[in-house]
């Protein structure tokens, strides 16, 4: 059965952005530190465009991340929006004329806008009823596949509150933000997990749970 | 060189103990949870007078985190005395007649109180004079081996804060507590870890980190 899926980095005292978000800098003061491990792969790099690049531990599950997946769904900020009503002239985000999902994208966000095509496959559709309905849409675009939730930290903690994550995998860092978007908050209850795996990887351990139902 | 290392086990959402802590309950509403994986281990159960019990991928470190330990420091809470004045005919903690130490065990606290010398080498020694000096202190009783921090939060918390903290194990479980003590507040800095292992066991993974000085 399709799951929704969750792949977020986190630093060590539990936060997924740094202080003062902003369009300039989207992951906040200190923030883009957090995916270091990420950048230095080869399977990070040639999922986005780019050469080069290591292969470590942390290779199989960026693999893993990116199997499966027939539609995301992210918050308005991941995509690249700000808030607000569009501009006349909106931009077309922070991902360039070939994302790098290449599946339905569903983005959450309280003004409707048209569906946006991009190269490579990647379609943005503006979603303004709400995490349930979105999610719908986005099970029913990804057929027998899987549902990645992108993020950011709100709409992570909005589905988190719900209970509508099945799957969660955690890249814990070796880093102290002290401030900024700490994912584990507003949590409306404690949803059982259970460890699925653990996988050591240069400068980070992914961390992997299921959601018990 | 003898180091100061710290063990604690921590919810996935940060908390070290559950809220309304109090000498009832001295690991919190739901805290008690938190210990699961180490009370079902036989390397635990012995080390604190108990038969029976697994071995599996976390007996490793719990063997670990009792090698080569020269002296303790614990915050009164955890000696288990309560806050305010020692009553006259003060009680000797939650450890029994013959506590699991084996060792000089320090203990921060504002009032002072004589030397407790309990069965099996342990000595319950009260500090009124700071963090800086409980360290100094434990670290003479020490000698060549290392000294660990047993917690609770507020004293790690003070550790981390003023960095004299070498080495930092993370026993982190799929619990969510949502409140009490989360051991990564009140940081005054962000001092550089190092990742130096991590191991998947049941119910728990095991991060390993080093301070960078």
């Amino acid at each position: 059965m399709s799951k929704l899926r969750f792949n977020i980095t986190m630093s060590l005292d539990g936060f997924v952005a740094g202080p003062n978000q902003s369009l300039e800098n989207p992951l906040g003061e200190g923030g883009v530190r957090l995916h270091d491990w990420a950048f230095a792969l080869e399977a990070w790099r040639k999922a986005n465009g780019q050469d080069g690049g290591e292969v470590n531990a942390s290779t199989s599950v960026v693999e893993e991340s990116l199997a499966n997946i027939g539609a995301y769904i992210m918050g308005r900020n991941m995509f690249g929006g700000g808030s607000g009503p569009w501009p006349d002239d909106p931009w077309n985000g922070w991902w360039g004329a070939n994302p790098p999902y290449h599946v339905p994208v569903f983005v959450l966000t309280n003004h409707a806008r048209q569906p946006l095509s991009m190269e490579g496959g990647t379609t943005f559709n503006f979603v303004t009823d709400g995490i349930e309905s979105t999610l719908e849409q986005a099970k029913e675009a990804a057929g027998d596949k899987d549902v990645m939730l992108s993020g950011g930290a709100n709409v992570a903690q909005q589905y988190l509150a719900a209970e509508l994550i099945d799957e969660m995998e955690l890249h814990v860092v070796p880093l102290f933000l002290r401030d900024g978007a700490r994912l584990f908050d507003n949590l409306r209850n404690d949803p059982e997990l259970e460890q699925v795996r653990s996988i050591e990887a240069p400068g980070v351990t992914h961390l992997k749970y299921r959601v018990v139902k």
